[in-house]
């Protein structure tokens, strides 16, 4: 059993409080999540709002041993993500409402892209709802990007029919680390006034000074040998040839699953 | 002045109660939101989780009545956007990014379908943290669907430059309406143990039922002249040619604004 105690927080917590208080848990508990609270959260998860209340999405809740170690390699095998209790696969849906359509002598022409985009803004709300009553129930969360590198495998793995296409992923369990926060940028940063104010050479320099300056992300810089931390974005983690690697793989996905 | 109060609630009210208490509110009191509210909720926002904490987003908050103005024609001027007090514009955002790399000696590769995927990830779990955040201080809110079907109207009025695609729209101010809770699917309906399980004909007219026979949407079918619920949305609501014209303007964007 772990040292640690889940996330200190007292049960009456404010909603604020939940927000600002959120970390990505990479380290669980060896600790089932109850299927009662599972329950309550998804229950408030899918209180978001969705386009014309169309509700165009599904949640895959992957807690069987042999499905979660077929769902690892997808997300490259990150301990996070095979150590977690329940693997939560939130997907753009158009396929149950296009069943609905076609009983109800409707002809559904949701195969296109604004479609999928309307989809995943759906799954993606509910995502974050999901991810917000977790937390405020004590329980810690990571978001995994890639779902979208390798939407064919998961595909695969969890059966999804034609219409129906991953988009996030939230590993979900009791908390066996207690992070730090990470950084944020200044909020002037990401927030414009009325219309988009661009950046200049100086204001860019402003913005990611306090993280340029952090011993974390120095570190960073010095164990992947690069000169700048920009570097280690586009050398190390998010390279373009991968980018665009992916990009193609997700493109053929949509073709697949009907939605291009 | 109105005479409906805003939404009801304790200021200690708890986290899963917010997220059960949502009402989209498209009727606003002609009452501004103080800005030292709003950066607490846009502040909690921020707090959401991003790919590599890189944060690709951009809130543009518009309050100036000139630009609002301007805006709404690309929400087909529904009253809820004219009448709003606050419009955010939730953004996917490599530009900054990239501006970033560039002053860093590092060469950006995000001019692509998978970075544009990922941006908008990042918008959309910012925008629903901002969402919860306004809900619980007492504001109301409603999402606009609009924003990627006239995403070219939006870039021109908000001056967005390339790599800054608008992905959501959200009004913000104190509610002057007190709307019923909306229906949702019962939970079985969204939610999937392990894998996906496909609906047969009998699992879709068991999940759809209570909606269809719900006196709102048999309302909703009269008045549309139509024989069923699905017909509204897919003969009236969300037709195949708007879907599909609507589709290649929005990958018209992308590729204008450099992510195709």
């Amino acid at each position: 059993m772990a040292l640690f105690s889940t996330l200190t927080k007292p049960k009456t917590m404010e909603t604020l409080q939940t927000l600002n208080s959120h970390r990505s848990i990479r380290k669980y508990k060896n600790l089932k999540v109850e299927q009662n609270l599972l329950n309550t959260i998804l229950e408030a998860g899918c209180r978001a709002s969705t386009t014309g209340n169309m509700q165009v999405y599904s949640i895959v809740v992957t807690t069987n041993e042999g499905i979660k170690e077929k769902l690892a390699p997808a997300h490259f095998n990150q301990p996070g993500v095979v150590q977690a209790p329940v693997i939560l696969t939130f997907c753009a849906d158009f396929n149950r409402f296009n069943k609905w359509c076609k009983l109800s002598k409707a002809e559904p022409g949701y195969d296109n892209f604004l479609s999928f985009m309307t989809a995943a803004i759906d799954a993606l709300l509910v995502a974050q709802n999901v991810c917000v009553a977790a937390e405020d129930k004590g329980l810690g969360i990571c978001y995994y990007g890639t779902t979208t590198y390798n939407a064919q495998k998961i595909i695969d793995t969890l059966n999804l029919p034609k219409g129906v296409v991953p988009i996030t992923t939230v590993t979900l369990g009791y908390a066996d680390e207690q992070p730090d926060l990470t950084d944020r940028l200044p909020l002037e940063a990401v927030v414009h006034q009325d219309t988009y104010k661009d950046y200049s050479p100086d204001d860019i320099d402003r913005i990611y000074k306090e993280k340029e300056s952090s011993p974390l992300y120095q570190q960073f810089v010095k164990e992947n040998n690069k000169e700048t931390l920009a570097q280690v974005f586009t050398d190390v983690r998010y390279k373009k040839a991968d980018n665009e690697h992916f990009s193609n793989e997700l493109m053929k996905v949509l073709k697949n699953q009907g939605f291009l």
